[in-house]
């Protein structure tokens, strides 16, 4: 194992956003190594993150691929999955792929990493795994049947797993970010600010954990 | 067109459960004609009853299924979506095929279901789409990962429909079933009168219409 | 006891509304006596209608109503509670009296009447027990601090109630009232088509009982 | 004003419990002033901390208070109302006096310190205003109908004031404390704990505001 100073290891699913570099570098920041998964793994300037490619909606792929991590760096403590796949259409214009896609991209792949992530995390009887929501995991709107559904089947996914391993040690919680991801005043997420959330979700004791919470701008009407 | 008394039409996805058979003989006693769709069509002693295989998830299958319902029996009035695929596993020993498998007989038929539906309404300017939901559409569960994901997104899939179709027409409505079908001793759900509450659903006036309900037998803990 | 033809009892707290008389109207049609409880009572030329004076903020005026009810009309099969108190008020402006009085209007009277019926429902065995919410049972909103606070704490004594009661066979159910009462074109809720969805609501058989649901207009944006 | 260093101010309502001084120190080691309000205030040996008398349910008592408070240590800028007042009791057995102090006891108290906290955060244009809910803000229970019809109004009051006044810098939220508060040990609520978690929703910067989430022991079922 290529971790000789045994730091912690936070494994993020969905790169390429603002906010995934924005969490590889607070958990760098931290004192943990980051390894990114994507479809295109992009390096960052980032000494302690490693990004991998994986397409994380084949089982063997992710499974793989978590194999590997652990060789090279150990078992994951830390899983967040971040990935967007904001799909609006007017619903009779919605092909069935797309509407698999979105399916597929959003909530496939968390079930997958979930798997691998909680295999990992219960020998070591701890772990957090974080997944990011969005408005349209509490409520559907017009053209928005193909993203709220699959941010309804991530929500639930969660929430399951909560109950199911919550009492075997790992924190679940899902995040609903309630904006636009964008710059730090007032009206957009600040992915730096998010990143700090989902840290202290990730540190929370186990006497006080968060299952759900909201984010959003303080301009951020709801 | 081979509906020559004029009757309005239900089509019902998802035949072959107590609930299945309860709505077809509803609403043919309430002056419909009724096509159920289900993957090994079986006829019953119902005159006014149509049974026509098909496989749900298909989209090409679907489209094809709801054009011929066209030339035999005009345009469907109500559709009603009651496909239940009941996977409740430990998550670790979820195969990906059998999350995703739930995921494709409850929700993409329901999608597939739901466009050939509001096409045909749309013109009409009137329609009523009708989906079982249940506890789990509302809570995950352990062991319920796959289910509830799979309850979560139909939901998030009607209130799409609902925001999106109502003002032009569509009635789109998410019935949650709290409890085993059953028998009517206060412990079950009776097929009949859940038939019943479906056939008030879909006969609402424009002025009140109902998005979700929840049906509940007097002795289930909720 | 003068109720010879043994009809069953309605009692509606709360008159004065549209609703109100298209309630007293649809049990009367049903073969119901009814009560209206109001603090002006007014008659309705409505054989059948009974209308009584009654403070329903007071525990020992409404209680002493429900015993003059009791041995004039004999114990209430179904209570309906649709007291409403719209205050729209922005939140510095507000009286802590103003606060307090539509809490004692909404939320006190509803548990007085709630007392009163239950205990004259137990014995029997049966029972229905119906509130009005608002949409601001579910959501509160910018100058609605006081509606919004009330009409929540309805819907939690609405459900504390079923979870207490339902076993021994009072059905308690919240309705949410998601726009203007008014005409029935699409607009605005219809109050007879309101009243018909109260009485299906109190006569559903014990196999499926619905413990809330919503009424919009179609043109109701949700 | 009495406040020589300049220290921020944070006004506590409703202390006396294991919560209330676990904030006390919480904010007075983040380098606040704290003042707590109750009915017999008890000082603590805690440099920073203020006790003072103050019935919250009295309109007059709680603005004299607040003025008290600005005339010794300037505005507030965070205020934090955690006044419990569980009441467990058989629907049938509890008297409305009963009924109504729990309102009282836990929303009217919350409006009256709000009215004050807010007014005097306005002119500042920022602020924090945080009120510590239950399970039962979300959800009935039998013999909980005094308290969850009290927590279910006070998440009412806190939405309709996240929504009126956020976007004038009050950041109000909400925290569902899901049970019971005792020790660190994974089965119960750490005050200490509990107290960190409002300390970060008090200094979510204003791009990530939180306005809900939960808290529970890693035990806790949900």
């Amino acid at each position: 194992m290529n971790n000789p100073e045994n730091k912690p290891l936070m494994v993020l699913a969905g790169v390429g956003e603002g906010l995934g570099s924005a969490l590889a570098a607070r958990f760098v920041a931290g004192g943990y190594r980051v390894v990114g998964l994507s479809r295109s793994a992009r390096e960052w300037a980032l000494p302690g993150y490693f990004a991998m490619t994986c397409d994380l909606t084949k089982d063997a792929e992710v499974q793989a691929t978590f194999e590997q991590i652990e060789r090279q760096h150990g078992h994951p403590a830390v899983v967040i999955h971040i990935v967007g796949d904001l799909l609006i259409s007017p619903f009779l214009e919605l092909s069935a792929d797309a509407f698999e896609g979105v399916w597929r991209s959003m909530v496939l792949s968390a079930m997958l990493v979930s798997q691998q992530a909680i295999a990992r995390m219960l020998p070591a009887g701890h772990g957090a795994l974080l997944f990011a929501g969005a408005t349209a995991s509490l409520r559907g709107g017009a053209r928005f049947a193909a993203f709220a559904s699959a941010k309804f089947a991530l929500r639930g996914l969660a929430q399951s797993l909560a109950r199911e391993f919550q009492s075997q040690g790992i924190h679940v919680a899902h995040v609903v970010l309630d904006g636009i991801i964008g710059v730090a005043d007032g009206a957009e997420l600040d992915p730096a600010a998010l990143a700090e959330s989902f840290w202290i979700l990730a540190h929370q004791p186990r006497s006080t954990w968060t299952h759900e919470l909201d984010l959003r701008p303080q301009l951020e009407r709801f």
